[in-house]
C-alpha cells in the first residue's frame, strides 16, 4: 500500500518555481469561490508519519491561501472538558462551518494509531474504532462535507536518514527527540497499524491520498495540488452527495392500532394523590443526584410530543428537585445560522452535559425524522438515514456513561383542541399559541405515522422511549418523575 | 423496538375476504413489471420468532404470485461445500437474480443470532459480523438491489399461547418440539440479542420492517402489503440507487515516477539458469501443494497485466507443477447474461476453490478498476466503492484460511509493441491480437494510472500486489513461481 510513496519523488527548484505561483494563484480563487457560496465544509486531515511534512504543509497552506478562512487544530491530550465527553466531541467541536477549510492535525486518526501501536488497543477494540470512524466520514459527506485525507509517508531508510541529517548539523540536532528516537524503532509496526487503518477507512466517499514527504518541494506542490483538485471538481459538480434511494417504508397496510393510538389516554391522578407522589418523587430525584457516583454520570432527558402535549411544564416539576448550577433547558426551535452551516447533529453535541450534570432536550435531534421528516425540510434519504445516525450518537452517549431518557408526551387530538382554545382565550398564555400550532394540528395523521416509525427505529434497550399519555397533566408529570427515578435508582 | 409489534393486531374475516383479491392482483401486476423489465431482483429476507408465521408467509407469496419466478431458500447446517469457503458464499450463491424474487429464511442473520444467544458468539464477535452484514446489504444495494428485510415478532405471551393452544388439541399437539419449548425459555435473551441486531441493521438502504405475527390475517396482509409498496415504489422511480458522489482522485501533480513506470524493465534471465531455476521451483510448487496442512487451506492466483503481457504463459509454468484435479484456471473476459443479472463481485464469488485447490484468474474482480474505469463501463462512484469491496472480500477469503497472491505483469509500451507485430506476423498466434488490443493500446497512459491507483489501494498485508516486470518473459516466470512457493512455505 505504501509502495507508491517511497519511489524517491523529486521535484527541481526550477519546475518548482514554474508550479508556485499558478498553484497559489488557482488556489486562492478556489478558496475564494467557495467563500462566495458557502455550500460545503472542507474538512482536510493531516496525518502519517513524524516528519514526513505535516506542520509543514499546514502552514504551507496558510502562507498560499487566505488564512482568515482556515482554522487548523491539533489535538494532544484531552482537556477536562473533553475527557468528561464521548471521544469524539472534541472533533465535533473542531469542524469547520461551510465555506471554510478546516485543516485537522492528527485528528481521529491519531489516537487509534498510537494506542494500537503500543499495545493499549486490542484487536477488537481497534476495528470497533475504525467502524466508528468510517460512520462518522459517511455521516460527515452525507451532511455535504468535502473530506480530503492525506497522509504523509517516509519510508524507514528515509526517515533514518532524516534524523541523521538533523543530527549531523549543530544547528538543527535540538529538532531530534527522544520521541523521534522511539518512534524510528517503532517504525515497521506503526507501519502495519497505519496499513490496516488506510485500508479499512479508505472509502469510497473520504478517500486517502498517499503523499511521500521526503522532498519538500514535491510534497508542497502534490499536497496543495491535492487540496486544488478535489476543491475544483466540488465547485465544478455543487450535487449535494446523494445517499442511496432508500427502500420506502411500508405502510403498514390494515394497520388500525399504533402505538400512539392504543396508548390510554383516561388515565388521570386525583390532586391530592399527585401532591403527594410529587414531593416523594422529587425528593428521591433530589437524593440520587446528589449521589457521590453520579458525579461519574451525566443525565439526558429528551422530551418530545404534539403542541401543547405539556412538555415545559413537566421539565420544570424535575428541574424544581435539581441543583440549578447542576442542569441546564436547552428548546430547540429553528436552527441558528452558525448551526445550519454544520452536520444537523451537530448543535447537540454542542449542548452535551459534563459528568455530574443533567441536560433537558425540549425537543431535541429527532425534529429530523419529525418535523423535519413530515414538512419535507429533509430529503427521504436524508431522514431515512437519521435512524440510524442517531442509533449510534446515542450509543455514543450511553458508552461515555451518559443515562438517556426519552419521553413522547402524547395527547389525543381532542385534548389538543382544547388546550389550544383555552391558549387562545387567556391573555398570559396566548403568546404559546400560533398560526404555526394550527397548521401542524392539520397534519395530525403524518406526524403520527413519523413517531411510530421513529420509537420502531430508535427505542433500544439503551436508550428507550417512554410513551407517555398525558391528557391528565397531574398523571404525565408523575409517570415521567417516576421512570427517571427509576432509572437513576437502577444505574447509580 | 418491538413495542409496535405488540399491540395485538387483528384483521377481520370480512376485511381480510375484502383486502385479498385487490392485493393479490397488484401484487402479480408488480411481479410481471419487474420480469418484463428486469432491472433489479428482490431479496425478501424473512427472520423473526419461532411461530410469527415466516414459512406460511412464504407460502402465501408462492400462493398469490406465479412462483415460477420466486426462489425460496432455507438455510441449514452449512454443506461440506460451504464450510470449506468463506462463510457468506452459501448467501452469494442463494442471490436472486435480476428480475426475480428471492426468499431468503433466516439468511445471513440466523447464525449471529443463534451464536449470540447460545454463547458461542461473544460481543466483538458479534458486532464484527454486524458490520459484516452491513457492508454486504449495503454493497448489495449499490448493485441496484431492493433488500425487503421483514422481521416477525410474537411477544413472550403470544408464544406462551400460541404454543399452549397447539398442546391443547391432540390434532397440534405434535407441531411442538422440544425446540419450541427451549426457545421459549431463552425468549427474553433472544429478544435482547434481536434488538440489538435490528438497531444495528436496521439502515436508510435496507431497513427492517416488524410485522406483529399472531394474527394470520393480519400478518399475511401486512407482509404482502410491504413487499407491494416496496416493489411499487422501487418499480415507480427506476433510478439505480446513486453512491454518494465521491471525492475525486487527485492526479498526483507533478508526479513523473509511478510504482509501473520506476520498474526495471531491463532484468533478464538467460537460458540455462531459467530453466534450472524453474526446474528447482517447480518441484518446491509440487512438494508445498502436496503438504497435508494445504488441505486445510486454499491457493488464490490473480494475474493481471497489459495486454500481451505474458500472464497466460506464465499460468502455464506453475500448472505444470500441479496436480490437474486439484487446480482450475478461469479466464475472465466479458460477463456472461446471468452475470450481469448480479453484483459483479458474483462471478468471482461462484469460482472460489475448495479447500486443499487453486485457483487461477487470468484476469480477475480487478477489471471493475482498471477496463471498466477506463472504457467508463462503471460510473466514478461504482470504481471508487469498489476498492474497499475488494479489500473486504480479499479479507473475508484470507479469514476462510484462502492465500491470495496477485501479480500485476508489467511490459513496456515498446515491447508491447513489439509483441503485437510478431502477434500479426505469426499464422498461429494471429488469432491473439485484435483490434480492441490496439485499442487499449492508445489508452495506455489511462490503465497506467488506474494500475497505481489499484496498487496503492489494493495492496494489502494480507493481500498484496507483486509488481513483476516482464520484459524478459524467463525472469517473470521465475519471479512469479518464486513469489508462489515462498508464500506457501511460509504460511503451511
Amino acid at each position: 500500500m505504501f509502495e507508491s510513496a517511497e519511489l524517491n519523488q523529486k521535484l527541481s527548484k526550477e519546475e518548482y518555481a514554474k508550479q508556485e505561483p499558478v498553484l497559489r494563484e488557482a488556489l486562492l480563487k478556489a478558496q475564494y469561490a467557495l467563500l462566495a457560496k458557502p455550500d460545503f465544509p472542507v474538512i482536510l486531515l493531516v496525518s502519517g508519519v513524524d516528519g514526513g511534512g505535516k506542520s509543514e504543509t499546514a502552514n504551507l497552506l496558510h502562507e498560499w491561501m487566505d488564512p482568515r478562512h482556515i482554522k487548523a487544530v491539533a489535538f494532544g491530550e484531552p482537556s477536562d472538558e473533553e475527557r468528561e465527553r464521548p471521544g469524539m466531541w472534541r472533533y465535533w467541536r473542531a469542524l469547520p462551518p461551510k465555506g471554510r477549510i478546516g485543516i485537522l492535525f492528527g485528528s481521529w486518526y491519531s489516537d487509534p494509531i498510537a494506542e494500537r501501536v503500543d499495545g493499549r488497543c486490542g484487536d477488537e477494540e481497534f476495528l470497533h474504532r475504525i467502524e466508528e470512524i468510517r460512520h462518522f466520514e459517511r455521516m460527515l459527506v452525507a451532511e455535504g462535507a468535502l473530506i480530503l485525507k492525506l497522509w504523509f509517508h517516509l519510508s524507514r531508510d528515509a526517515q533514518k536518514k532524516r534524523i541523521a541529517d538533523l543530527r549531523a548539523d549543530k544547528r538543527t540536532r535540538w529538532q531530534v527527540t527522544q520521541r523521534d528516537l522511539d518512534h524510528l524503532k517503532t517504525y515497521n509496526r506503526f507501519r502495519k497499524v497505519a496499513e490496516t487503518l488506510l485500508r479499512e477507512t479508505g472509502t469510497a466517499e473520504a478517500p486517502w491520498t498517499l503523499i511521500e514527504g521526503a522532498d519538500e518541494r514535491y510534497r508542497s506542490v502534490t499536497a496543495a495540488g491535492s487540496l486544488l483538485d478535489a476543491l475544483n471538481a466540488r465547485l465544478k459538480h455543487p450535487a449535494p452527495p446523494a445517499t442511496p434511494a432508500p427502500a420506502p417504508l411500508p405502510k403498514h397496510v390494515a394497520q388500525g392500532r399504533n402505538v400512539i393510538n392504543t396508548l390510554d389516554y383516561s388515565l388521570k391522578l386525583e390532586d391530592r394523590e399527585y401532591k403527594e407522589k410529587l414531593a416523594e418523587l422529587q425528593g428521591r430525584l433530589a437524593v440520587a443526584t446528589r449521589k457521590k457516583k453520579f458525579g461519574k454520570r451525566s443525565l439526558i432527558l429528551v422530551f418530545e410530543g404534539q403542541d401543547a402535549a405539556g412538555k415545559g411544564s413537566t421539565i420544570r416539576r424535575i428541574t424544581a428537585a435539581l441543583d440549578a448550577r447542576k442542569y441546564s433547558v436547552i428548546p430547540i426551535a429553528a436552527p441558528s445560522e452558525e448551526e445550519r452551516a454544520q452536520p444537523y447533529l451537530w448543535r447537540f453535541w454542542r449542548q452535551l452535559p459534563r459528568r455530574g450534570r443533567v441536560t433537558f432536550f425540549d425537543r431535541s435531534w429527532y425534529g429530523r425524522v419529525l418535523v423535519e421528516r413530515v414538512e419535507g425540510f429533509a430529503q427521504v434519504a436524508d431522514w431515512m438515514r437519521a435512524y440510524h445516525e442517531i442509533n449510534q450518537f446515542e450509543s455514543q452517549l450511553v458508552d461515555a456513561g451518559a443515562i438517556v431518557l426519552k419521553f413522547w408526551l402524547a395527547i389525543s387530538k381532542e385534548e389538543q383542541l382544547a388546550r389550544f382554545k383555552a391558549r387562545e382565550d387567556s391573555a398570559f398564555k396566548s403568546f404559546k399559541i400560533t398560526d404555526e400550532d394550527w397548521r401542524n394540528r392539520k397534519k395530525w395523521a403524518k406526524y403520527e405515522e413519523a413517531v411510530c416509525d421513529m420509537v420502531e427505529r430508535t427505542s433500544t434497550a439503551h436508550a428507550p422511549w417512554h410513551l407517555i399519555p398525558g391528557n391528565d397533566k397531574q398523571h404525565a408529570r408523575i409517570e415521567v418523575l417516576r421512570n427517571v427515578c427509576e432509572a437513576l435508582e437502577e444505574k447509580l
